[in-house]
């Protein structure tokens, strides 16, 4: 019997999401720090994670024909560099839910050795869920409910 | 003597900078269209060719150790998909340059067969020269005015 | 009426395809090169286009259900080093063709100012066709005649 | 005080090495399985995460200008398509190690619920030490011991 590792998951502390990246060769450019575009391929593995712990199914839905979730709105800023083999703690917090669509918060921010973190890069995004045909649909109600769990309720106070 | 087949290179149409790019296996990502992250990669395509277009030499800056230009902030945002083989139209308009930093709206559209066009995404971009330490500096002076013969004028009527 | 850049396109020399593509930020990585694994979606993105010149409709059959080709064997050598800015030209050469594969051998080569080559890369590349269940199948015979075409014949001396 | 994640970490069995990676949307293209050159990220990850478990600090060899490992040739079949989610392991083993060079053997398993093993992919990978002048050099001998003590020695009996 062999011990086999397996793919880094993310946790919850409350409805906030943690997941764990590290900067590789392939993330970084030339100017020696991680090209912009990738933090958004790190926010997706994020969101990935997360929804996958609270039991959405993307790939079935995929397969069955159903849908899936898709990128409508981000606005990202840059605030400090990651290099090559920093270790990096994205953090999502689900803001809103609706019937089509799921607002998110999304922190990146790097570990530093004597346990401070250094914010790296913040992205408000929005996805919606699409049909095969490219379309915006309602998403499942369970993919609704479960997402509803995370959003603090705005009629209690903060 | 063979000819060779250069890289595509944009044009302007007057302050207006426009790039082609087309949709490959690597942009798309299992629901059949472009991943969103790709988009970036495209605009930071067109707007390599802008700036080489009105003659700043990003890769000199780079290797003489002065710095480079990278994305401070950025939305985007998603309005209809692209597909495999696409071609795709990425307009680019200068809007502000300062000492650090300058600001540029991208449109992403699609040539579609009968000469329409559809916008595909939209984003405000604003990118900020850094040098190899990672810190904000003041760019070339050169650059600064290569961009700001592409924005128009603040104090003329629109 | 407004002129539109068109993407790239590649051009024959006889059977050999050629097809270039310019090094941009997000196809290095911080040793100041372009990163290894990019020389392949350079590689796919001038295989596309010589399918695309030759009459294959790849995102017509992969909308069919009737499947895609998909690498099955590669072997490439890296020889010297693009960097950003380089254009590069990828010249593509059919070398066998069968009733579910391809073979093929390509070549990146850095077009310098002096008009001379360097050979940055060179792979050998099967491609097999695949059924939307990703088993192999039989590639449609008017894609295979196109490629055949492309092949030179075994039965003249070289 | 807060439980943060740490991002994956390989490990050894004896001289054997494997990391774990997940399949993301970030992975996969059109036809719903992992992009062929996306393996090639993942052999990388997994290699760089071998070097820093035996002590091999990339990024300081990079940022004091020394050089860093480059990949020089590089052989890979694909016998079977990862998808969305797949849990994968990559395993890597020294084979042979010399001044400037090492060469590697590496596979991708998905792990199926029933613990079985599916192989995805293998490739033999040769990387080599260049300077920042992208010429080949010798390996700091640190590295090369490192290396060394990784690889089964050919005057032993298997």
């Amino acid at each position: 019997m062999t011990f086999l590792p397996q793919p880094h998951a993310g946790c919850f502390d409350g409805p906030l999401h943690r997941f764990a990246v590290r900067a590789y060769f392939e993330d970084t450019d030339l100017s020696g720090v991680v090209y912009h575009a990738n933090y958004l391929r790190w926010f997706e593995r994020a969101r990935s994670d997360m929804v996958r712990l609270i039991g959405i199914d993307q790939r079935g839905a995929q397969e069955a024909g159903e849908g899936s979730y898709a990128v409508s709105d981000l606005a990202i800023r840059y605030l400090a560099p990651a290099r090559l083999d920093d270790a990096v703690v994205i953090e999502t917090r689900a803001q809103d839910v609706g019937a089509a669509s799921c607002r998110l918060l999304q922190k990146a921010f790097r570990q530093d050795a004597a346990d401070t973190m250094t914010l790296l890069a913040e992205a408000q995004v929005r996805v919606g869920f699409v049909g095969p045909d490219g379309r915006p649909k309602r998403q499942p109600a369970a993919w609704r409910a479960a997402f509803a769990a995370l959003v603090p309720s705005s009629t209690e106070p903060a």
